[in-house]
């Protein structure tokens, strides 16, 4: 893809779900969570149908939403999204009747076809579940809805969440200005696996639900699945699209121009939603990103990336602000990517300037003191250069902290 | 291999590595190590040349030792181990040399060939190292070996190790006593991929080197490759055996029931070994052992059981006592094992007792006091079954804790 010669006029915006034409969503507490405070269920609705894609996580247990999800976009359509905190819905006896109780539920109150609800959870694995909140929940949630309630249903999306995560940006496509937003949620739990966490994107522009697929499922490649905060792959991984048309471009049915500006700008939100998870990864005091250049295939160069994000040693390394980059070329080694470990360079990257500390897979001279200064800051850089061929990729985690452990030693009471 | 009906007589004895006739050892401060207390050189020796097999690391990056220890055993016969503690001599320029060197030195000291030197190197990776500590420490080392210094090289092979690691066992065999001992090291960097952490065994068994390779590759499955503390799997790991023939048993050269009875008495050795491993693992107030039945096949077992081990989330909830089995679970579902989630049973056992979390993939009604009571345990015990056939495997592992956390922060200073 040549992306230099567009001219999309790309720029950030607010609104996030609801920046788009005809979406407005909402968020109130329902009674799923037993905290008056905290909004527990979530919505988004598109006021015409839209084209939707989506893409579920690979484990074996899957939450029943994801089940009822799955059923519900085989003909590419949907209309709204509804989303509680507080409880997964998984390894219920009843799980797949509350999810489907939830959509008709929904699509009653809206007068829409329940086939055309996403419906998802998030929380303990495990746990009862019962359909009360939601019947109590759902008539306030509908009037809830306006073109300001992104924030509201992305702050309804938290579980350990510290802050909402939602963006959006708006381009210039076939003439008409075409805007797509999101928001996410996760903390914990986190190491998608050709899917991801939960996310939901929503835009206005014309797209047939065959080449949103083909749009969703290549982003992840390379923004959500390079994310990793402990190396557990959630049962509830989602991530939704929703695509009214009511931007007016000439609907996009094959690659092109049109698709490749509509990827970028699809890139330019998953990775901004990436980089907002992983810097509020449980327990974080610090966000890394992992560049890793020279490689010989995309895939080695991903596999790297990923392997120096998810090493316990490395995370906590970062964490004491110690420049240990033994354990960086060590988790290269055992990546599995194909790599001549005699021309590995490292080097570490902040606000507060760059350290060479690794040349040839060698150990190099370099000031403790400086590293010390470099590595204290809160955004972080490990910069790999493999010299072996032209492939890059990109990987965002955080460090391994005191808090991380406290968080999931009792994350249940 | 039914090993019912044999009459072995195994029994736990004290001497470790020296246990078996005919070997000696020891470890002295050489000043590798600034610490002047800690003992950071040790020493293994065979009165005569031994049949001798290793495994390595499959990390691409290796350390110098590794490399050069292959060389030597290129022949299957050694007759010492050199191993040092507080530099991993990986990823340095002139790590083989130095490894050379220091087999040439501790061979001349012995008046033994260079080739027969299996040489080891632990601690942090890629810092200059230097010759002269070895020309300094050897003369003194070999003063220090005696038939009762299995102890001395055990502490000396130790780095963030709290406890030294050494057992050995006797059983009879062909009408003889034949002993096997060995010493570990290894408490953080830990995730063994088809070898090991450093290990050194010895026997006085009379074995072909090829039937003792067969005997350490087939036991390294079930065993060592079976730990995990941290996910990190290191440079420098390795399992070294030396069985130097002085029992007197008939020599084992084919499967058979001797080799049978070897087998089951090296695999007591090394899961002893497993367990001290994971229960001094860095920072853990817990050992955890997950044992997985019922599965369709052995590989399926163990990628199940090593999964639940290796869960950051599963090893958080354990160090705060949590019976958060929707972890347990999720960690299954992601493990690449073939199972059928509808069919999962979990349960947590340790001397205070069991308690049933779930059954048939979903939640049962337990007592949450009895759990905290059973998983407030400093042994405990998961156990999984999948009731989808015939196959079973353990894992070894310990929990996440501050202490982890604290002690890879700064590791280098």
């Amino acid at each position: 893809m040549k992306t230099g010669e567009m001219q999309s006029n790309m720029k950030t915006i607010v609104g996030g779900v609801t920046a788009a034409k005809g979406f407005t969503a909402g968020g109130v507490h329902c009674g799923i969570r037993k905290s008056r405070k905290k909004r527990d269920l979530g919505l988004i609705y598109s006021a015409v149908p839209a084209q939707a894609a989506a893409v579920y996580t690979t484990n074996l247990v899957k939450g029943a939403p994801l089940l009822v999800t799955k059923e519900h976009l085989s003909n590419g359509k949907a209309q709204a999204c509804i989303i509680n905190s507080g409880n997964a819905n998984t390894c219920n006896a009843n799980g797949v009747e509350i999810a489907e109780q939830t959509s008709a539920l929904l699509a009653s109150a809206l007068g829409i076809e329940k086939e055309d609800v996403v419906v998802a959870s998030t929380g303990v694995i495990g746990q009862p579940m019962s359909i009360e909140p939601f019947e109590k929940g759902i008539p306030a949630l509908v009037k809830d809805l306006s073109s300001d309630g992104s924030a509201r249903a992305a702050e309804a999306i938290m579980t350990t969440d510290t802050v909402k995560k939602e963006i959006a940006v708006s381009f210039e496509l076939g003439g008409q200005t075409v805007t797509i937003g999101g928001i996410a949620k996760g903390s914990g739990m986190i190491h998608p696996n050709m899917a991801t966490m939960l996310v939901f994107l929503t835009t206005d522009c014309a797209i047939s639900a065959g080449m949103l697929q083909k749009a969703l499922s290549t982003d992840v490649q390379s923004s959500f699945n390079m994310v990793s905060v402990d190396g557990d792959t959630s049962t509830n991984d989602m991530v939704t699209i929703l695509a009214n048309g009511l931007a007016g471009n000439p609907v996009i049915e094959s690659e092109g121009e049109d698709f490749s500006l509509f990827m970028k700008a699809l890139n330019t939100v998953t990775v901004s939603l990436c980089k907002a998870l992983a810097a509020d990864g449980e327990g974080a005091t610090k966000f890394l990103e992992c560049s890793v250049s020279g490689a010989k295939t995309p895939q080695d160069a991903k596999k790297a990336a990923k392997a120096v994000i998810c090493s316990s040693l490395v995370k906590a390394a970062m964490f004491g602000s110690d420049a240990n980059w033994g354990r960086v070329l060590c988790a290269i080694g055992y990546s599995g990517a194909d790599v001549n470990v005699q021309k590995v360079d490292v080097s570490f990257l902040s606000p507060k300037g760059s350290v060479l500390v690794c040349k040839d897979g060698a150990s190099v001279d370099f000031s403790e003191k400086k590293a010390k200064e470099v590595l204290s800051e809160k955004e972080i850089t490990i910069a790999v250069t493999l010299h072996d061929g032209e492939s890059s990729s990109v990987a965002w985690g955080s460090d391994l902290t005191y808090d991380y452990v406290r968080i999931n030693g009792d994350y249940r009471t």
